[in-house]
């Protein structure tokens, strides 16, 4: 059954006429096509029956068609109102639509709006869970891809290693990591983070012009896209010298991210392996200086289910990715160490490799 | 009057209770706290009389103070219910909360139900509009950040038309010009777009592994930001050699382009501007080949107020900035030229300034 097959089922088995997918990364998942259309619509409209229809602006039609979306496309000019061009499609098509599928942690209030005006009868429901249990167990196919990216994450983090140097800036290492990934025809999957120093204690720092000194830490936290699919690293090495404070903060983490490895495996709830990690941290006496979820999911976004929190109760099945990310953070050192995993039949597989052990260059 | 103050009196005006202000770049433009919260909600709460709060991540607290916010913040972890919260603020401070502004283009129908959840009794109003008339108008220091921007994209032009040379990647060009940016501390705006050839014929399309090619149109679409500004430029230029037809279409383009940036003015309307160009490139018989708007309003966003097409009737007026970007594209040649422009007292200053003869190289 294809994708689009296993949404026009859940369709038949909720009574829903039509299902709106606005999401770029769900239009991505249905549809192949990867478009970031501003505040332009994109979206797959999926209903019982009738085949699938895309829309899109209309200058970006011939790139949907040669991404391998065989259904029809509604190309929409910027002077064109694109909700009346979906009623007219479902008119001509004679397809009554009473409910309405959407996904309200991304359709927009006016989008919403929009949506009502046209069809001014209509239920709205959610499709949201729907999707997420769909995209939150890959395939073959989508882990393969993973593993591809993950190994370009690894070689990005050796390339930045590699780049450290007394004096060096934080912004030089990065542009050395995203030049040499760049000319391997690839991209970085988010805003790429090479942080030094007391900016590592900051999880959501800026790379900036700060030097390399001796007694710093480095942190990097990075990922590269594969054929649409996202890796995300993140490792932190010492400079020149290091204190016994930074290496019992450092041991510490990576104790948490290892223990909490161990434990996955199917039939595990997410909540269990956010604890585990962080009692190894909070055991240490460091449990508030770990202010952040362990972990999310990964893999067409960098951020998707599941959320490995402190009290998500999912339980883990085999085809399930997502990030393990202990950290602590404070004034003696910011240390965090982020793998990513796929929950196998019996146990994990960890798709990054960079070494963890302590590296002091 | 400060921005916080505007949206006070808006509110008084209005007989508002609270705005929840929640898209990023406004959330920057009100607190100056720049901050890409993914899934995690971000956002300003304004009340007529009380001082405003700041709801973030928690982990994002220092970061938010340091940017300069010097009123609450509140700080939420990912297992706090941030609606909850916000709720107990208000309780707190014995503000009746009946009417509430919110951003619906930007509020997912997800987080409003969560509002309403927490404020059965309250209507929902429209902020969107005056928050763009705010934004839509630059001050003096808005713009000198701007001018810096525009000044970093041409020399990233430039960077990137020294690059060429046959058998180069268009990724190999992209990456020199992301190199030097970042070597310069500066970040680039959106993804670069280096295209060549038959490429360049797609508005939206992807750099890769193309080698460039004696005969070849390559088109730059770049940007940088300074400071939390944008600029956002487009060059074409030919390499090796240049047919008649590609010449044509080349000229056409340009006349469009300067056509359009002389007729800018307090008064004139959008829509006149894009007709303009849009004329230009009809009456030399491309009009079908040019499908899409003129330009768009370029500030903290990419995309912003006002967007310049054939149905905006908007006046323009001093202080608004936008981009001038016709294009034509068809199995000939895709050329686009793009430049920034302000809305000067009496006419127009043109923030880009790389030049715009046809350069064969």
């Amino acid at each position: 059954m294809t994708k689009i097959n296993q949404i026009q089922s859940y369709l038949m088995v909720n009574e829903i006429d039509m299902a709106f997918i606005s999401t770029p990364d769900n239009v991505f998942y249905f549809s192949q096509f990867k478009s970031d259309p501003h505040e332009r619509l994109l979206g797959v409209m999926v209903f019982q029956e009738n085949p699938p229809v895309l829309v899109c602006p209309k200058m970006e039609v011939p790139d949907a068609v040669a991404s391998g979306w065989s259904f029809e496309v509604i190309g929409h000019l910027d002077t064109d109102k694109p909700f009346e061009l979906i009623k007219e499609k479902v008119k001509l098509n004679s397809i009554s639509v009473n409910n309405i599928a959407i996904e309200k942690s991304h359709l927009t209030v006016e989008r919403l709006e929009a949506l009502q005006q046209v069809f001014p009868q209509a239920n709205f429901a959610r499709l949201d869970e729907k999707i997420n249990e769909m995209r939150v167990v890959k395939d073959a196919v989508e882990i393969e891809k993973m593993r591809q990216a993950a190994q370009l994450a690894d070689f990005a983090v050796e390339i930045g290693v590699n780049e450290i140097a007394e004096g060096k800036t934080e912004m030089e290492i990065l542009t050395a990591i995203e030049k040499a990934i760049t000319e391997k025809g690839y991209k970085m999957s988010f805003d790429t983070m090479v942080l030094s120093g007391p900016k590592t204690a900051s999880p959501h720092g800026t790379p900036g012009d700060r030097k390399i000194q001796k007694g710093d830490f480095i942190l990097f936290d990075l990922g590269v896209e594969f054929e649409g699919y996202c890796s995300d690293i993140t490792r932190t090495v010492a400079f020149g010298s290091v204190t016994d404070a930074q290496k019992e903060i450092y041991q510490l983490v990576r104790s948490a991210n290892e223990k909490a490895i161990e434990a996955v495996k199917p039939g595990v709830r997410a909540m269990d392996i956010d604890k585990i990690a962080r009692d190894v941290i909070t055991e240490g006496g460091y449990g508030e200086d770990f202010p952040h979820r362990l972990g999310h999911g990964l893999g067409i976004s960098v951020h998707e289910f599941p959320s490995v929190t402190g009290t998500n109760e999912l339980k883990l099945k085999p085809g399930m990715v997502f990030t393990i990310e202990p950290g602590i953070y404070n004034s003696v050192a910011g240390v965090r160490i982020e793998d990513d995993v796929v929950v196998t039949e019996n146990g994990v597989e960890v798709l990054t490799k960079y070494p963890k052990e302590l590296i002091l260059l």
